[in-house]
């Protein structure tokens, strides 16, 4: 019944167009994190980013101080959706229990920062943990379709790689909960742990309809930052000024790994 | 009792160090087939390809017209040697039935070519299939420890990948056969046949005394090249001036996705 709810355009799909790049499509986009503390930073950060030409940015707003006040948040939002003009935006509260910075806002605050910020049509996408309480994740999805946003409903262990099973029902609990791109990102343990993720991504694209999002961290993973699209991946994140997670590459790096990919499909 | 014949410093080792180069080190080597059809052209290809600069060189004789004049064979491989000066070189007569050109030689006349190109100590590896009579492989073996040439004994599947467990057969029968490096390449029909050879070769470094090289070939196994490293390969064939392999890239670009890889090791 919450399908009624959503919008024609913003059905799952396997490829997002989104201001003029395609998610999805061939060769995954290359996002850059922007995790500035002040509204000053931010912009800094982000002219400093742009010069790099990422495809996406995603604004990591649990490293904001002013998180806590909406008001703050949005306004720091337009002046940043001002700069990247027609550049795609991701606006994530990473929770400290997935990897991100303390805050003092609990699941439901985030919702409501996600609410307030998609109102004001500032953000193309919204990152949502997979593992807050499922009536959470049903408004937060709820919501965002409604402002035209889409969500990526996510699960992170910095600490260990579930099973290639397990890994797959993480996208798969994405699909099923409404999201239009599911992320998984794991730490691996061993070479094994990043060849499981990468099957895992294989597997899930054969079998769900949105884009998938996925990387083996550290420096032993980095190589699925690499490769990743060639088993599914659609995004890759990676270094403008600073990074979020361990292993991300520069961003001149991963183009140049992918122009080489591109070159050997042409062969 | 065929232990007591190899002598000392050619007995099995994870890494074999060669003219100075280190194959089983961290990074793998790259190297370059020379596809010539006759001497002149040998050493014009052979030129080509230095100023590539290439770690390691492979001459595959089953594409020289003269293969079976053992005399014409032997003075083209004392030029090349020369040409070569301190590059490690591969010696190789790829059989047709492994991917190879057809030529009029069978397996005993190949081993005999082999004795006499190592008798010469032109090469420093010959290349030999793990698939022949094994009593032709042991006898390879010894004759290339006799005359301090180490061997690399393979396996080539165009058509298809093998399950994990049979590719991880392979290298474990090449190291029980006496080689010094055990080489597995196999066509992927998909993405997960990919990631087969890269966990079979994981999973047999974890469990052979000698180094390894692996490849998925054509486009879609091409990645393997780039980070086969990661997961135990310790030579990768890149393009100089001919391809003998589909998926191969050219040097420039292996080289510059290792730098690559390694500065992620170095984060």
């Amino acid at each position: 019944m919450q399908m009624t709810k959503v919008k024609p355009h913003v059905k799952p799909t396997k490829t997002i167009a989104i201001r003029g790049r395609k998610l999805g499509s061939e060769s995954p986009l290359i996002c850059s994190p922007l995790v500035a503390r002040t509204a000053q930073q931010l912009l800094a950060e982000g002219r400093a980013v742009l010069a790099k030409r990422p495809d996406v940015v995603e604004w990591r707003v649990d490293y904001f101080q002013g998180i806590a006040d909406t008001a703050a948040v949005v306004k720091a939002g337009r002046s940043l959706r001002k700069l990247l003009s027609g550049r795609p935006l991701i606006f994530t509260c990473r929770s400290a229990r997935e990897g991100g910075q303390p805050t003092n806002l609990d699941s439901g605050a985030v919702a409501r920062l996600y609410d307030a910020v998609g109102a004001e049509g500032l953000v193309d996408f919204v990152d949502f943990e997979m593992g807050n309480a499922s009536s959470i994740v049903s408004k937060v999805v709820d919501t965002a379709h409604q402002h035209d946003t889409r969500v990526i409903l996510s699960y992170h262990n910095f600490k260990r790689t579930p099973g290639t099973k397990t890994l797959v029902g993480k996208f798969m609990k994405a699909d099923r909960m409404g999201a239009d791109v599911a992320k998984v990102a794991v730490m691996p343990e061993n070479r094994l742990d990043v060849l499981a993720l990468l099957a895992a991504t294989a597997q899930a694209d054969a079998g769900t309809r949105i884009p998938l999002i996925s990387m083996s961290m550290g420096p032993l993973g980095a190589v699925t930052r690499m490769v990743g699209g060639v088993f599914g991946s659609a995004l890759s994140f990676a270094v403008g000024k600073g990074s979020s997670a361990p292993g991300q590459l520069p961003i001149a790096d991963l183009r140049s790994v992918y122009e080489i990919i591109e070159r050997t499909h042409r062969a």
